[in-house]
């Protein structure tokens, strides 16, 4: 039991200038944190709190999971990195560390760096001290405090240069057991997220710069997230943008076989699908194709899309360039033979097919029959343009930006999209670090096989904001039982009453024995001060002792995520307090 | 219950080649740390354990003393360095974090440095949170990493550049409450040490570069400690070697009165105490006085011991010098008129006394009657020189160095001197970084205040290496209870032997509900290196299940510190484990 008369709780009526979203207001306001510098936060008391929980409950599931805990230096030789595979891409979000001497300002390459995550750490450590079959698999986890060069820290923890992550690395013999082990962790995960009262969806990710070869992020659903999740509830699909699709409704095929030759046609200043789709043309946007034009590893490469579609970029990663951009209008004219807005790629327009690295179709053009597209000659569209007999396509692929409402893959049914906070990821990293460290074993047989990774990431600080985005109303935080500060506070109105604070302290030790963690509030404050800071600081279970109440024998109970009160008679304070407290317990860890 | 063979305990039985002392190479070889580069030490599952076992009772005594646990970042903006007092020498000792971006090597002056200690951060958190006597005491404490660049780290943790440290700051009204803030931690850290086993000796220490009116070191005794601990166990006095004093044996003084005017005699080519001592001088280095000079803030100041002596060089702090250093043989020459072997302070000898800073004596120069000092005439000595009628002295302090077998200034008997591991220190602060910062409160009467401060820190890491240090033998580690990675280790030595194995189980159980973690050792290895394992990783009570056992009906149980082995009959195995497990708990927790 804490009193909060002789604790640090210093809650504000005002929120701080910099504070955009409601969590983070909220974070400052219940003095659950202080900002010490951007993207840097003293945690106080109740944000350690709440920090302990989840890191409690985080090793509990991991372990559960059979994975070992432990703890990896925050400053790392620079040498570890260079010789991993992305130094070159990590090192522009990494901190260097150097002396702070007088004089002694750092070398251009530095010697030590603050670690972001730990793969080139772990990676090594595994290749020294494990050698056999015998000893695999291994899943390695740590809870560790990471850091990152944000240029730009914003939304308190959500951004921040420093944060807790759990991260694990998993090393097996051969991919199947490293898919047991992926799913062992993905189980971990959402017996994790349940466990601390969170929602979050599992969605199929891209690997982005991890490599590797499947991966899911875990996803709080909240209107201030910074990516999107395409799911459909019933069916259980979810997927970020980057790997959403859809089942798209056929279009309509009767006019499928050629009508006829392609055919130019004059479109002066029509540049713009809207303006085909116009009189006099009239051409739909989902009979038109949409000519982009990239540039992958230096050599220009075409993108065809059904008009009505929009480019999701990052899909464009599955084309296997190590970098790509949209193409300068001045790259494009002497490759297709015409500016944007009379693109094309019907057979023998392009002007020097050549210099092309490929021209890459979305599946979804195959919906076009007798379609329309540009002539690569500004100011002349084609048509009667069908997919198989006229254009010069390499390769089809999915490229299109999935929308609300299409069909789900899996069931037919419409298809949502929400913003989600990303929390945790998960990703198959196959073999992409043990073969740069040399990370093998040797089977029954002597044979050496490199190590089959996974690799795991919550990001902790994150997911304690992300409860309090998901888990808020006007007043305050509303904390789920299991990653509450404090399970109960007791409001005693009139501290200066002996009997009042009595009655507290025997009412706090029924809450402490029933197994929860109470803090009484003791302060000599207005009744009105006490209400409106227990909102805000968002203690599940409110017991208030009033002076009032005490004459008439009564103490009132209040959840913090209903309205209403219930007096209970003195008599009965302590069992009903208790049976409270059990049955949230319950709750929280069904 | 862990299963060794699942688990990760990579034992060695070499030593590497950097491990100079004891700890350090059992550090390793029991596969509790692995070295990831210079100072630098990722913690294997079992030293995490200890680790976080250290924290947590840690943890549980300051909380008990009445501090508030929070957790401040790793990052610090450089300014509220160079706001505080000490950030010129600091510096020295700290790294500084900046983009390790290609290109964008950091400028001359950081941005950020990582945090070696927190006095500069949270005296700002608590100057803006904390404006009333209401509010105050408060004590606020940490675990957490800290950093320091260090140059030469060596003995493992002992002086890394990364360690875990529990740091702790204490604001108060006024000096007294300082005080009683100030002994709350120390009896918080006797509880803590008593604990986790560890013998560590509270000793009074020197405020040093922290600054503060007093402050104690706790020392556990070691012979590769870097400190030396002056005490006498019976009186209870224990100090560190700059804050170390003895009740000196009075000199024989039947000859102090002065037995005539001072007379020069001529000691060509003496040049030393020894030389003095020898024939046909035949002057005994308690009758001649050592007469030293330094430089104090650049100017030169002279300090007289007995010739038999040495000078405790950190004791000159006391002067109130911000830096000194001693003199070099050109700078004395021209103040005291000859060179170092015939140096003096009897008045009228010295040739330029106005470019002094002071002549300081050490107070045991008052057992000297008629003694031999330098005439500051190269080749010359005086003798019949008397303390207070001769010598032209500024002032008297202490600053001798204390030898063994001194009398204990509280009981007279002998002082004795061991090296020592310096594991916490506590400073009362006073005043200095309250008004660095503004860090004022206001009283009943709304006068304003400046807070008094104490700080506190335990090196949680070094402590668990002192703890080894302390704590073992030929064979390897021997922990205390408390602080073991595990209480029981069951040695399976036929683990193919599904009955040795379910019994290990039923066993692990007894001991788990009687409140112990335990290991089992399942590997298929011989029993030879079961045992050598067992007694190098050091867990406090084994019980060994073998397959002759097993015919036979008994079980072996051994405590790590105790040679016998006890046979159990297999019908009281549970039950005996139970018993000592509950017994080692008390002893642990008495």
């Amino acid at each position: 039991m804490k009193l909060w008369s002789q604790y640090f709780v210093p809650t504000l009526k005002e929120s701080p200038a910099d504070a955009e979203i409601a969590s983070h207001k909220l974070l400052i306001r219940a003095g659950l944190v202080r900002k010490l510098g951007g993207g840097l936060y003293t945690y106080l008391p109740l944000g350690l709190r709440v920090m302990q929980k989840l890191t409690q409950l985080c090793r509990e599931e991991l372990e559960r999971a059979g994975a070992i805990e432990l703890w990896m230096p925050h400053v790392h030789p620079v040498e570890l990195w260079q010789q991993g595979p992305r130094w070159a891409a990590a090192r522009e979000i990494m901190f260097r560390a150097d002396s702070a001497g007088d004089g002694k300002h750092g070398p251009r390459e530095p010697e030590f760096v603050l670690g972001p995550t730990h793969e080139e750490i772990v990676t090594p450590l595994v290749k020294a001290e494990i050698t056999s079959y015998r000893d695999l698999p291994k899943n390695f986890f740590q809870i560790a405090t990471k850091f990152r060069n944000e240029i730009r820290p914003r939304f308190g923890l959500m951004r921040a240069r420093e944060f807790v992550m759990m991260d694990a690395y998993s090393f097996d013999v051969d991919d199947d057991r490293a898919i047991k082990s992926y799913q062992a962790m993905k189980a971990a995960y959402e017996a994790f997220f349940r466990r601390i009262g969170v929602q979050a969806i599992a969605v199929e990710a891209d690997t982005g710069v991890m490599g590797g070869s499947f991966s899911h992020e875990f996803m709080v659903p909240a209107e201030v997230g910074d990516d999107d999740v395409i799911y459909n509830e019933a069916s259980g699909y979810a997927a970020n943008r980057e790997k959403a699709r859809s089942a798209l409704v056929p279009a309509d095929l009767s006019d499928a076989a050629p009508v006829g030759a392609v055919e130019e046609f004059a479109t002066p200043g029509v540049v713009t699908i809207a303006a085909l789709e116009a009189a006099p043309y009239s051409v739909p946007a989902d009979r038109q194709f949409k000519t982009l034009v990239y540039v992958g590893d230096g050599k220009p490469f075409v993108v065809i899309l059904r008009g009505s579609d929009e480019l999701e970029e990052a899909k464009l990663g599955a084309l296997g360039f190590g970098l790509f951009r949209p193409a300068a209008p001045e790259e494009i004219e002497p490759v297709l033979g015409a500016k944007p807005g009379s693109l094309g790629a019907v057979k023998g327009t392009i002007k020097n097919p050549t210099a092309l690295a490929g021209v890459f179709a979305d599946h979804a053009i195959r919906l076009i029959g007798n379609g329309t597209t540009g002539a690569n000659k500004d100011g002349f569209h084609l048509r009667n343009v069908n997919v198989t007999r006229d254009l010069a396509i390499t390769r089809f692929g999915d490229f299109r930006r999935v929308r609300a409402g299409e069909p789900d893959v899996k069931s037919g049914q419409p298809l949502q999209v929400r913003r989600g906070i990303e929390v945790g990821h998960i990703f198959k990293l196959g073999t992409k670090y043990s073969e740069k460290s040399g990370a093998v074993y040797t089977d029954d047989q002597k044979q050496s096989h490199l190590m089959v990774m996974g690799s795991y990431g919550i990001g902790i600080s994150r997911t304690l904001q992300a409860i309090i985005e998901q888990s808020h109303d006007a007043d305050g935080i509303v904390w789920p039982w299991n990653s509450a500060p404090f399970h109960v506070l007791i409001c005693v109105l009139d501290p200066q009453l002996a009997e009042a604070v009595d009655l507290a302290r025997k009412l706090a030790a029924a809450a402490e024995k029933a197994g929860a963690e109470v803090l009484v509030d003791d302060r000599a404050e207005r009744p009105g001060v006490k209400f409106k800071d227990a909102d805000l600081v968002g203690i599940p279970l409110r017991l208030t002792i009033g002076g009032k109440g005490l004459k008439e024998g009564v103490v009132e109970l209040k959840w913090r995520h209903q309205k209403d009160v219930a007096k209970v008679p003195l008599a009965e304070a302590e069992a009903k307090l208790a049976a409270a407290v059990a049955e949230a317990q319950a709750k929280a860890n069904a």
